[in-house]
């Protein structure tokens, strides 16, 4: 148990606020998962009103005068952050505050803006055609700009949102990242080009029978330490995991049945994820400790499980008899060296969730230079398609040929999640860096993959990572495990190291 | 339209109050529905918790000092019931007052004592042994009695809870009921006795594939006029109704593999109740008009197409050959004649949910007996399962060989929903005048059946009942269709009618 939160009233009383806030978090959740997963489409406007409903009276409860009480208290205390007793009355006070910069108004004109926009979204994924998203896409910036506002106290608004899912993340300092990997990528990709080595591809015509992927998905989960008594995994059009306490954390996956790897490896990352939440220290439960410390710590836990352990040869050494006995005409005549040599093929793509590690990054980059220029008004949403176009010419040589593969593919900005996505390529670096540690942590690591025996490696993660919930920032994560800081050394080293493995080069 | 919110201040005002109370409404319904059909078990004290907060902060705002200020201008608006609009109004001042009755602290306990007593009976269940519910439900009617007593106000404890769910009802008057229904079905069994009519049965050992069963069922739902843009069918070990809006509206069925009535009228069951939900007047969404009036008119609306028209002669020539094209081999042998003499064979049974429609209501004057009992304090408990098992042997013959198939066969007492069943008894005798009516105001009723154009019956209950919600009360909705009040004549002279048929007596 981490935190005892009966030690004294206050903490008692805190807790008490929280357990009602998080409670009306998890239903939001809640709301949201069945709209993705099972709501009838005819009531998308009936749920936009009772998210809205939620979200203002969970937004009044965090900042009424009882709570301001409660912020004077802890902060007359003047805890220091030595304990994590501490530490939660301290998340008290930095929700509150942030909360209280966003006034009730604003909270419910934002909430309905984001239902209307992920509508419209929607329909214009339906017509292939961005100008059915252009109006509501444009209101949402303008209310995305005002929270920004209203959150204040940076210099580049853009700052204000990266904040909100990465704790003192700010745009130059993602400057200095993306300048990195973007060397450091082209780099690699010239290397790559040079190799002989012709990787095998499955004829993109073979089906998988659907119903068999979704089963062996199941399996994988189950066998990565997914614990279905507490957690469900279901199917929705965009993979997701969401949570409603540690006790019940749904994960979704999605199915191709002409791609055997994007139900398999949508399941993993999403399983890395889940694993997070269900790992969260019980005493935690219903605190605002019980969240993950930052998206990029989060990511970090999908991606180490979906692109460095089971992309290693010794996973494929070790599923790919089990993948056979589902598959067994449709996957003869390739072998764990053919399978291991196909996931981890670099090619330049359109579509971000589709690309391969190295490339990935670059997808991240070009959403980070748009999501900071209409942040600060230098383009304006009508503007998104030709910028778009423009910006993969240059990093990744492919221009969209509509906008469902281009400007459209992905949910976040019609969400209203601006920030997001550099949480994606922060995720990256953390997983590598964890993983140069684990390898130094846990004895025969490689050995472990093959026979399957993830439990260890999950413990490790639980007891390293998971446990701590947001008791812990994700400086201080990576810091107590291998005494680093973020960089991106250690990204390039690992892949590095495989892909000229991978292209024999 | 029925109603016309923008009309005046004061009505917008409180409209705005309802769509709050109403949004949190079907947010706990959510979370009820996710429980029974998705939720992983692991978190059912989550989920308790989450229901919990819900129902506090609903309450909350029900009986806040906003809340007062707007009931004290309706009241002295001294509006009458002539206008619908006033009708809105007049529902608020009252389930103002009936929560205002309840204290916060009530609201509390009473919810955390429903989800543990329900955990217990489900643990009951799973022993096969009352033991394991007795002291949660001993605790359970303790506050049961404590809320009666808290609503207040009439001679007997138990009227306070009928009225919870059948306005204006009493005990009295449904002592005056069952003993009118005790007295005709008993001779009407007694003739049924004396019938040489050899009903045929179907061999219990034979199988219905499940999948087969459930497709059938959704078709049949389809055809009953059952929207699925605006709701869903899915399957929970017991079927219900719940919907959070007009426009989201969800069914649940269970599948006997064995029995095919099983999965068929359950189904048809829960869509005559959805039907009722989703034909609401639209004018009416997210006010406290946009229920059901009473549970008693709701059940009427599931009967009325479940025993009455889906049990006539004229639906089994309609539905045999689609069900013949799903089942072949297993209905092989058997004819419209046969199917609807079979679903309406006349036989003491343990299980309320499988009993006819003529001895069912020996099933709900037992539990009603014992309901008034257990609340005024005449039995314990501890004493559930002795007077059980004698009331089934008086009325009918029976005594359960365990608890199971005996006293924790109903969730409901478990969920603190005492009153409740009379509205089963309520339902027939209201299905019954309706039909009656129907069959006068809707030409060629029977060949519409038997042709399966069920859009138009639906069309005639939208109208002549769901669309008014709570506007209008139990008895306005059976005075206006036919100028009668609640009577038992109705249901016997029907019953009698189609009961000598099927005997050929």
């Amino acid at each position: 148990m981490l935190i005892n939160i009966k030690e004294n009233l206050l903490t008692e009383n805190v807790v008490k606020k929280m357990t009602v806030i998080k409670d009306l978090q998890h239903c939001i959740a809640l709301l949201g998962w069945d709209q993705e997963t099972k709501m009838p489409i005819g009531s998308w406007e009936a749920r936009a009103d009772q998210i809205c409903t939620l979200e203002e009276i969970s937004h009044k409860i965090l900042t009424d005068d009882d709570s301001k009480r409660l912020v004077d208290k802890i902060k007359n205390n003047k805890c220091d952050k030595s304990s994590l007793q501490n530490r939660l009355l301290c998340l008290y006070v930095k929700d509150y505050e942030k909360a209280s910069k966003l006034n009730n108004d604003f909270i419910i004109r934002y909430s309905k803006a984001k239902s209307q926009s992920l509508e419209s979204w929607r329909n214009a994924k339906k017509h292939n055609n961005f100008n059915f998203f252009e109006n509501d896409f444009t209101t949402l910036i303008e209310l995305t700009i005002e929270k920004a506002e209203l959150l204040g106290c940076t210099r580049n608004k853009y700052d204000a949102l990266l904040d909100e899912f990465e704790e003192g993340m700010t745009y130059n300092k993602l400057l200095l990242i993306f300048e990195n990997i973007e060397l450091k990528t082209k780099k690699l990709t010239s290397q790559i080009a040079k190799s002989h080595n012709k990787i095998k591809s499955i004829n993109p015509k073979l089906e998988f029978y659907e119903k068999v992927q979704f089963k062996f998905a199941k399996k994988i989960a189950k066998k990565l330490a997914f614990d279905f008594q507490k957690g469900r995994l279901d199917k929705s059009i965009h993979p997701f995991t969401t949570s409603f306490s540690q006790k019940d954390v749904r994960i979704t996956t999605r199915i191709d049945k002409n791609n055997i790897f994007s139900c398999l490896y949508g399941t993993i990352h999403e399983v890395g994820h889940g694993l997070y939440e269900q790992g969260i220290d019980l005493s935690l439960y219903r605190t605002f400790a019980s969240d993950a410390t930052s998206l990029g710590i989060h990511e970090s836990q999908s991606l180490i499980w979906e692109n460095i352990i089971c992309r290693t040869q010794e996973f494929w050494e070790w599923v790919m008899p089990e993948l056979k006995n589902h598959f067994h005409n449709e996957l003869k005549g390739y072998d764990e060296k053919d399978m291991y040599e196909m996931v981890n093929k670099v090619e330049n793509s359109f579509i971000r969730t589709e690309s391969d590690e190295l490339t990935y990054n670059l997808h991240i980059l070009i959403r980070t230079d748009i999501e900071n220029k209409l942040i600060n008004r230098k383009i304006k949403a009508k503007d998104l398609p030709d910028i778009w176009n423009e910006l993969y010419k240059k990093h990744l040589g492919l221009i969209p040929k509509n906008d469902n593969i281009g400007c459209l593919q992905d949910i976040h900005w019609a969400a209203g999640m601006f920030g997001y996505f550099p949480t994606y390529t922060l995720g990256k670096l953390y997983s590598s860096t964890i993983w140069e540690e684990m390898n130094i942590q846990i004895p025969h690591l490689k050995s472990i993959i093959k026979e399957g025996e993830f439990f260890i490696i999950r413990k490790w993660l639980k007891e390293n990572i998971h446990t701590f919930g947001r008791l812990k920032s994700p400086e201080e994560i990576i810091f107590d495990i291998c005494g680093k800081s973020l960089n991106t050394e250690d990204f390039f080293s690992y892949l590095e190291k495989k892909l000229k493995h991978v292209y024999e080069i």
